[in-house]
């Protein structure tokens, strides 16, 4: 999984019946310490991530099993929010 | 997903049989401010996308759920047009 | 899916019995404007490219749904040959 | 699968329910020569990794099998405590 | 499937109880004029590849498939030793 923060959101009409109920969030990865690293991804969201928040993600096919049975044409979403990152 | 926008289309004659009635488009990513970023792809299109239009797009296996029952070996679909992006 | 140009082949003789049959080729990944971008690649082929040949590609696991039901351990397939690429 | 070493952890109070038992781990990635190399990762833990650990990790899908029956979503796993980095 | 050479192994007594009886081979990633070309990364081996050949390696899901019915978890599995690349 990997770091990142809610920096925006994507508004769309038209999309795959899969997604029509999902909130599609823009996400900046990060590094450990927070800095922003690589492009900007759409996640859908399966634990209700608000702007501005630390969160963590995945990608791939794993990405649509927070929704199972319904089989959601994902790759990116948002499956944790980070209360806190503890280096050591 | 990643944003991304729709800029040409491939035109190919021998193909896969599993591709056979799909239109193939080829779509440059960006970044959340819009900004081109990165190789362009060929997608797939679950939606109905068209020339010059601002699409969010899956990468992996769940580019191929749109399509099901039928297993077509594609990797990277459109799968939603983008209204609006707004940041937070 | 991805495009690039057929500019080689893999010769080898001890590889996974499940790769026996095919052929290995060497592909150039290019962008929209077909400029090389990134490090070549080895495909399997599923649909009789040739050398020199502008093909696109597949990466991970639906890159072994033309080879079905055999379960070819591939994970980057040529399934299309471009005939001409419109941009717009 | 990747050499990696565990730099932190990620406290998470709101998470996936599949994710709810599972330490997640801060791990950077590293090269043969154990210089860091890229983002950091948040990686679940098949093993029981300890702080400092040079560890290997695997990326996609696999890493959710040394925890079925359960369908955990996770993407990065660690599955192995390097004692030895041998070169030839 | 890409080009890579075997420059190591590693040693880890600690590992997911799938990879027990693996060799687990540190791979460097070459490109197709056989030059060193990002990250190293450690590869089950399923054709029994020795140290200093050159080999092609799978990434993924299907990186398992040479071991089924056993679900060894591994993403990156050397599927092929190369005698020569013929470049056209």
């Amino acid at each position: 999984m990997y770091i990142g923060k809610v920096i925006g959101r994507v508004v769309a009409t038209v999309k795959d019946p899969g997604l029509a109920s999902q909130r599609l969030l823009i996400v900046q990865p990060l590094t450990a310490l927070l800095a922003p690293s690589g492009r900007q991804i759409v996640c859908t969201d399966a634990i209700g991530a608000g702007a501005g928040e630390l969160v963590y993600w995945t990608r791939g096919k794993e990405s649509s099993f927070p929704f199972l049975p319904v089989e959601v044409p994902t790759d990116t979403t948002i499956v944790g929010i980070i209360d806190r990152v503890n280096r050591c």
